[in-house]
């Protein structure tokens, strides 16, 4: 039975069933439909009936170098014929090379060391570990418009309501949340009250930390930009008040880089936009563009000057593996020889106008987002009020109606809340984005007509 | 500098240096002199010197095919031609595959779905946050003796001392430990004394429950053989016990499957060695063998139809990864195309019968326990007194050597706190075994001559 399956080829409908029947699918209910992809390249993703897609969200903000890229698919096969895999206890040599080239893309004068993990979740978790360690402090802080994963303790951090299901059995004390600004939602104007929001709410996060007893802080978690909510652009100026908060009490800065970092926002990493350093910061996804899976944290000198007298109580079977850092020393290496990011900032330069057009022209669309390859907008029901189309925390279907049109088009995204996003494969070309974006125009302008006041 | 670092072929010596300049090492202080590994084929490990280690330890307890078996290495470079990886909101063939495959393996009477995770410690995370979704409880009973990882959960659900750390920050509500037989070290007798061990444990554990309320107790989490903590075989009906607590008080039974499971113990999953049926099985490790991170979380009917009313809130970008399920497959096919658990079987004969030898002849083995290729040899000071060489959570640097000494030979294997385990590759053959057996009784005579009593 299961010899003949191994080995038999299926059609899409097969695939397709199994999955339904078979598959544990994360975020919905079991046995619903589902599309069977065959083959992906480039931008594109193909079905089993000859449709192509263009996979406009990166898969989930991962896919930066586009499917199958040459370079990283042979990274892959050649390490595959060396040495899958070689144990954490053991140096390797893609281990080794990639560790170097990440600590000297972030600024070998500031930073020191990389621990490896699998994914996203885990890289906060360690990173977690890590900050209570160093400081021997016990709280965490971080934002409640924000998405860490779905381990406890990176879902413990996590602000959006993806939390309750983990806090169902009680959370662990400790993690504090704090409101960080999404000025269009909280009826503010961005380049107008930059430097009030700014005020308002470093004012906001310094009085909580203050009644938290700031001594017993390990660390300020944030995302450099927060990604899955809805690309939030933190006012001008916040993101170094938050810097010099923590230097003010001693507190770490770890920024996850998990969505936002390796060019999406046009640097390689999204905490260059602002002048900060973060004491540690976390990444996955487009470390290895999801090819093979990887995750890690990135420590500071200080950071890693601490473990060299203690023992660094974080482990996992797969940190540092082989095959997976092969595929990250070819992507990571990609980023550089390519200058991809300076391609996203062209790209940005196509993007960005064009959801400031859509902005100014559709009643639907509230606000728009964009930095880099990285944008969002903000769908409302009535852009007088700011009514948004689908409140936090709950489903209006217009949102899913949304995302079924643009597929239908062969536009692939996804959304959160009342968010858009729009996050193609960095290295879309300008003919790619300007192909698919009117499709964009066409679904607003639908929902304009039928879903607005 | 990073371009070239890319595609440069380094010495043994640079690949160490950068390990220990760049790479962050779990469980351990940073800087420490490390061995590069140059590649691996079968059992065997190759340092860039030349030199040839057999990997007596299958790495973590993962290789269980050994290294570079062309099977799975063809599977991944055939699927990375094909398609790295496609999100899991769509269908995928491997992973479409690799769920029925090891739904069909478990029994498809009773299991339904896996949900796919990326290694062990994740898979214990979304086994526990199902069990409290299913059951609308939120204690989770493990033991003490044991490791389930490292993430927040994970490592709250783990009883060794590694999870200390992550209580530091203060633990999450509803874990509770409870004390699980281990015969050696309680002064009991294998063989003899199961029967009275197995009902003294099981009322204590009965009485914990009651004092716990029962009726808060989502799932009992255990290995279903105590792996990292030395392969501590169950008394006789203990298991069986266990269960019956289970459904006596409506509770879930979840078995780590991690380091046990995929034919380690002679049988395709290691509770099969028993008359039980957990609810929720997790596994890891061995369903790729490592060479592409992969676990996950199988799941039976009831638990399954739970989550056709009800949304699954537990995600992760890699779950169901395209390239570690076809690793999986190829993996999981080749378990049972090549009756390894059969040859395990075999290989027991061999391995089993040495180690009782070493029991009777040595001063410095207390007891020895192996089931398949599982298997530990408790090491002591005192063989009258069961005076342990290394006791709980102290590091005797005797354990160190023993294991240097072997290392010196050839031999690569890993212990923690007074063991030494010995669990080879499963494809290993009955000469490679027989060529590395005596190596084990030479280290111990000469533990016997310097280190006991
Ligand atoms: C900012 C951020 N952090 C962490 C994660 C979790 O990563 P993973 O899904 O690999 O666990 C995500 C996933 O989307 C993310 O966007
Ligand atoms: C029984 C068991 N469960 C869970 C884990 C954690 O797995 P991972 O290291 O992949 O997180 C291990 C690791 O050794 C294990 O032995």
């Amino acid at each position: 039975m299961s010899e003949s399956l191994a080995t038999k080829e299926l059609t899409g409908e097969e695939v397709a069933e199994l999955h339904r029947e078979y598959v544990m699918q994360s975020w919905h209910k079991q046995g619903e439909p589902v599309m069977p992809v065959k083959s992906a390249k480039g931008i594109y993703v193909y079905d089993y009936d000859g449709n192509k897609y263009a996979d406009m969200s990166s898969l989930l903000v991962c896919s930066n170098l586009g499917h199958e890229l040459p370079e990283i698919v042979d990274a892959i096969k050649d390490q595959a014929s060396k040495m899958c895999f070689m144990a954490p206890a053991y140096a390797s040599e893609p281990k080794s090379k990639l560790a170097k080239m990440i600590v000297d893309l972030a600024g070998n004068d500031f930073y020191q060391r990389v621990f490896f993990t699998n994914g996203g979740a885990d890289s906060n978790e360690n990173a977690i570990k890590m900050a209570r360690m160093v400081t021997g402090r016990q709280k965490i802080f971080s934002c409640y418009r924000s998405y860490h994963g779905s381990t406890l303790g990176a879902s413990f951090a996590s602000g959006d309501w993806r939390r309750f299901a983990t806090e169902a059995g009680g959370a662990a004390p400790s993690f504090v949340h704090f409101m960080n600004p999404n000025m269009y939602e909280d009826g503010f104007n961005r380049g107008e009250d930059d430097e009030k929001v700014t005020a308002l709410y470093l004012k906001r996060l310094e009085d909580q930390l203050i009644y938290e007893n700031p001594d017993d802080v390990a660390a300020i978690l944030m995302e450099s930009i927060v990604g899955a909510n809805g690309v939030i652009l933190p006012p001008k100026g916040y993101m170094e008040g938050v810097r010099a908060l923590c230097d003010k009490y001693g507190i770490l800065m770890i920024c996850d880089e998990v969505m936002a970092g390796w060019c999406r926002t046009g640097k390689m990493f999204a905490w260059q936009n602002f002048d900060i350093k973060p004491d540690i910061f976390t990444f996955a996804k487009g470390v290895t563009c999801g090819y093979v899976p990887l995750g890690g944290v990135v420590v500071s000198k200080r950071i890693s000057d601490y473990f060299t007298d203690h023992v660094l109580q974080c482990g996992l079977t797969y940190s540092g593996h082989t095959l997976a850092c092969a595929a990250g020393v070819a992507a990571v290496n990609y980023y550089v020889e390519h200058d991809i990011a300076g391609h996203v900032k062209e790209m940005e330069g196509i993007l960005k106008p064009f959801l400031e057009e859509m902005e100014a022209k559709h009643k639907c669309v509230g606000e728009s987002r964009c930095i880099g390859l990285f944008s969002a907008m903000t769908i409302v029901k009535n852009k007088e009020t700011r009514e948004l189309m689908s409140p936090y925390h709950t489903a209006n279907p217009v949102m899913g109606k949304i995302m079924g049109a643009l597929k239908d088009k062969g536009f692939l995204t996804f959304g959160r809340e009342t968010n858009v996003n729009i996050c193609p494969p960095l290295t879309i070309t300008a003919e790619e984005l300007k192909a698919e974006l009117p499709k964009v125009d066409e679904v607003l302008t639908w929902v304009d007509e039928n879903f607005c006041d």
